[in-house]
């Protein structure tokens, strides 16, 4: 299977992105890597060239740029040309850790939506505190929603979760301001009637504070309040290791104490960082499409990979198109 | 002045109930308490009789009451008498810990709006790393808002946030999911025109994850938005605290540290606990209607007592309404 990566995007790139790949195809002999980016660039960190090619360009997409208009004319950046090469055939999968509004674009515009499906969905996995992490969907490739949407985001998350995470009949709740059946606004209500009816192990409605006591499998919502939940989930851990660390940094007996628990904060903070889970994946697409996070390190680039590849084996956007033929 | 608390409602009614009215009376000798409730559950937790008399009945809402259909028809409830108190000139602010939706109800049919607000809005005030706080409505009163909603909503918040937090020409921001102009869903497209315009500090879009890093002083946001980042906001800081207990009692050594932090530990958990900055105002109403945390303990009760005599004492209703007139 090939793989096409965008060599340059993301804050650590093409270093982390060149490790990560090696990484990957020494860890799994089945895959192959095109790498799209600077020849110069990538060359120093490619001390391993079994199964990785490279194609040059010197074009890229940055983080600042409008995602919509930099796909349709930065036409040989290297997120456009590595979503050409799933277009045209020549890859499985692609991955970027670049701009996500940008990688949604080139996803849409160059590798194409699954017949079927109205709208695409960004996924992350975020974390439990059982470690076993939830899907949640959309969280920003659609912030006007409809209720159809929200179903298809169901279909779509709960195949993804059975095979790629390997949740056996993942449960499916749909992110709302209340358990009970009529709570919500227009889109919640009009989709629970829906999802109700659907042919998933639709669990209700459920509130955003159970999320992380994985009340869920599948976290379905639309782009606008699924993006404003990841980032609150973000902000909240966040502000609180600042505020922990200010108050253990506040007297001597506290900073010994703070000394000898720093492993245990260190695991914490790892249990929450979901860049552990792996990429984004930009569900509802012809092909798999990975969106590492922005700061990812070597290890969150083989995750994505593994995260594309396997995806690929268990033919997740087929299964999807099934799925929203058999039930629309 | 007088007001009206309803001393059934909440988890630890009517001790903390009486007990905060009392802490009251001693502190401001300005206002007089009409306890409504059970007089015999009631009395003997009243060891202080200046100035707070009770109206007895013996009809609650309870918590899982149908908030609507509760206030219709539970004409002696608790909470209802509480609201008529107002209506009828006898009260100038209200206040219960008791079921939300109902109190919203009951402000909405029994208080009613200022002339020109199309709907009220429930607003807490949430913590920020450096202590001062910020305001969020709607956090539910209105789950489907129009631009013009979020709009009054600003204006709402700002009032308040001026008169009765004592902040100077507060930042009103929109909550959304990118700061750029244009980013957003339709709805916070459409508001960020209406506010640009607006007779108001308006900072633009901010984003969730930098709520609590105090970006604004007032986040305007819709109901099913804002509830949604609420309860994000506690489900995470939640899951945090025991994941970091979980963490710190794994071994000996961890123990013996987490000890020695306890206290700066249970500070932090003090500083995320919104009850800390009194009760959610329900604004838009004719008069102060205070919803104190369903938790509530006896410093709770006061701190919502002494927000609901700020409002009165700095007419927060009569300013929402010429700034509403002045700018519709």
């Amino acid at each position: 299977m090939k793989v096409a990566i965008d060599a340059m995007g993301g804050d650590n790139a093409p270093e982390a992105i060149v490790k990560g790949a090696m990484k990957a195809t020494e860890q799994f002999p089945d895959i192959e890597i095109t790498l799209i980016g600077n020849e110069e660039k990538i060359k120093p960190y490619l001390t391993k060239h079994d199964n990785i090619s490279i194609i040059h360009t010197e074009e890229v997409i940055l983080g600042e740029d409008e995602p919509v208009r930099a796909v349709r004319r930065k036409k040989t950046a290297s997120m456009v040309l590595m979503a050409k090469e799933v277009e045209e055939g020549r890859a499985q999968a692609c991955i970027s850790a670049g701009n996500t509004g940008a990688l949604m674009a080139a996803g849409l515009f160059v590798v194409g939506r699954i017949p079927g499906i109205d709208r695409p969905a960004l996924a992350p996995t975020l974390p439990t505190i059982d470690g076993k992490g939830f899907l949640l969907l959309d969280v920003g490739a659609n912030a006007d929603a409809k209720p159809e949407h929200l179903l298809q985001n169901a279909y779509m998350g709960s195949i993804y979760s059975e095979k790629v995470r390997g949740i056996k009949n993942p449960r499916v709740g749909l992110l709302n301001i209340g358990t009970e059946d009529k709570k919500g606004n227009e889109l919640t209500r009009q989709a629970f009637l829906l999802l109700k009816e659907a042919n998933l192990n639709f669990v209700g409605n459920v509130e955003a504070r159970d999320l992380l006591s994985g009340v869920c499998d599948v976290a379905v919502t639309d782009g606008f309040t699924g993006n404003m939940v990841l980032k609150t989930i973000e902000g909240t851990a966040l502000s609180m290791f600042k505020m922990l660390k200010a108050s253990l940094m506040s007297s001597v007996k506290s900073k010994l104490a703070a000394a000898v628990l720093k492993p245990d904060l260190k695991g914490l903070q790892k249990k929450l960082d979901y860049s552990e889970y792996g990429g984004a994946c930009l569900l509802g697409l012809k092909a798999p499409v990975v969106k590492a996070h922005g700061s990812s390190d070597e290890q969150a680039v083989f995750h994505a990979i593994r995260q594309a590849r396997e995806m690929v084996m268990n033919h997740v956007p087929e299964k999807m198109e099934e799925a929203i033929l058999k039930n629309n």
